[in-house]
């Protein structure tokens, strides 16, 4: 088995079965072209062309959200998409720009918009030896039940920020006091697009590490995450590399952490494949 | 000013410009059509046709090298290419593959072939603040007189490894002995495409970083480097910013360590754009 494999997973799709979702011009989004026949119920809201679907709702920011809503109610209703999360996310072209709308967490792979989250490596030196905090996630969990996960990690929603959100996802998910997590240190991102039963996956994952104090145990409060264990991180790695074990974008994670902190050595010949294959660029 | 333009200017060539240098059908380089112009007048080491330059000439790496230098010689006696380096650079069509021939490292960008080095960020902290390790490049250097640098950075030749080229130039550029540079740890890599007076650049940096102890004071042994300053790392970010003090690639290893240490910050709006733009696909 080998690293690349779960590189490769993550970027897995078919570009020609997708149309770009456009309001103004601009590309927010990637439909399916099944999902996109879909939104012909709703001519005012969507306009499907044979190249792009074109948001035609008009409206601010608040109009355009409660106009899509709608027609994701219908479409749940339908049983086409499967549930709300509840939860929103702001979509915006691109990282920094205002948003145009928010949708709800269920509907972001149906419309293949771009999502944001932050992922967070706990660390600490045994010596020699780096040791990294895994959890595992709970048997319940919709997406990746039982898999091994990172120490916190979430999505970022549209009323908290990066390091918001870390903070917390940190508390709910590891019993992080605020002032620990605030020294967890910004270290990249990761990017990858992935086809998905209900569409598709356009991720980027902010990056944090944390030193974590020899006395800090972490403790889930959210019932996500069931356990935590302490592991060798190049034993993490020999996981990572020969089992499936950990959450798919997990893995993802775990390879940059590895390469950041030399577990991986420039000798390896995949190295480069590595280091280029976890950020494809941004469209 | 701001720190993209650095990513901009080392990728900045016009592929049209340029054809592929293959040998026995791969890829191992990319040659300005001028400088293929030039190889006509070697029939018996390079067919150059319309869409691409071919390697004719037979043998194992020894042996083709031979016929290559023969061919560099003669551009160099026309004053086509402007010296040798006398130092060679291995040529193969990726990392890891068994290497074709050896290139002199004056005739790499005449040739587009890729080319490795490895560049060492040495780093302090003092109190909250993060430190790095500066030098200041010879006046009489070749590349980027009088330019900023990083502590230690080295071409690969074709005689050493990755860890090796960086005990080497420690020893050299900044007298560290072999057991400090051996605590160096690995930490990613970056590349870019940059088009030359003499061709193109084809490079990719391989990045260790180091905590140097607070006793080691760096000193150049090779005439290379001039001084070094221990500087603020969000100064060096600033001045990376708004100047062009540092080396033209020097920049790219300085924001790749400002974006790993949180120096940088994932609010920043160009964040991704530089996350994926110190990493260009390899082709």
């Amino acid at each position: 088995m080998n690293l690349l494999r779960h590189i490769r997973a993550c970027n897995a799709w078919e570009p020609a079965n997708f149309l770009p979702l456009l309001h103004d011009g601009v590309r927010v989004g990637l439909v399916r072209r099944d999902n996109a026949e879909q939104l012909r119920r709703f001519p005012k809201v969507f306009d499907v062309g044979n190249a792009t679907v074109r948001i035609v709702a008009t409206g601010g920011r608040k109009e355009l959200t409660a106009r899509i809503d709608e027609a994701i109610d219908a479409l749940v209703a339908h049983g086409i998409l499967a549930k709300y999360r509840h939860e929103y996310f702001a979509i915006a072209p691109r990282w920094g720009a205002p948003p145009r709308f928010d949708l709800d967490r269920g509907a972001v792979p149906f419309f293949g918009a771009r999502s944001y989250g932050v992922h967070l490596n706990g660390w600490q030196r045994d010596g020699s030896a780096l040791k990294m905090w895994i959890g595992r996630r709970a048997a319940d969990k919709q997406v990746a039940p039982d898999k091994l996960d990172n120490l916190v990690a979430g999505g970022i929603g549209r009323d908290h920020g990066v390091a918001e959100t870390l903070l917390k996802e940190g508390e709910e998910e590891a019993a992080m006091p605020s002032a620990l997590t605030a020294r967890a240190i910004s270290a990249g991102a990761i990017s990858y697009r992935m086809g998905m039963p209900d569409g598709l996956r356009d991720d980027v994952l902010f990056i944090y590490d944390i030193e974590t104090p020899k006395e800090f145990m972490p403790r889930n409060t959210d019932g996500e995450i069931v356990s935590f264990a302490l592991m060798d991180a190049a034993e993490v790695l020999t996981r990572v590399r020969d089992t499936d074990d950990f959450k798919f974008n997990v893995n993802l994670v775990i390879i940059d952490f590895a390469l950041r902190h030399g577990v991986i050595a420039p000798t390896d010949p995949a190295y480069l494949d590595l280091v280029t294959g976890l950020r494809r660029p941004l469209d």
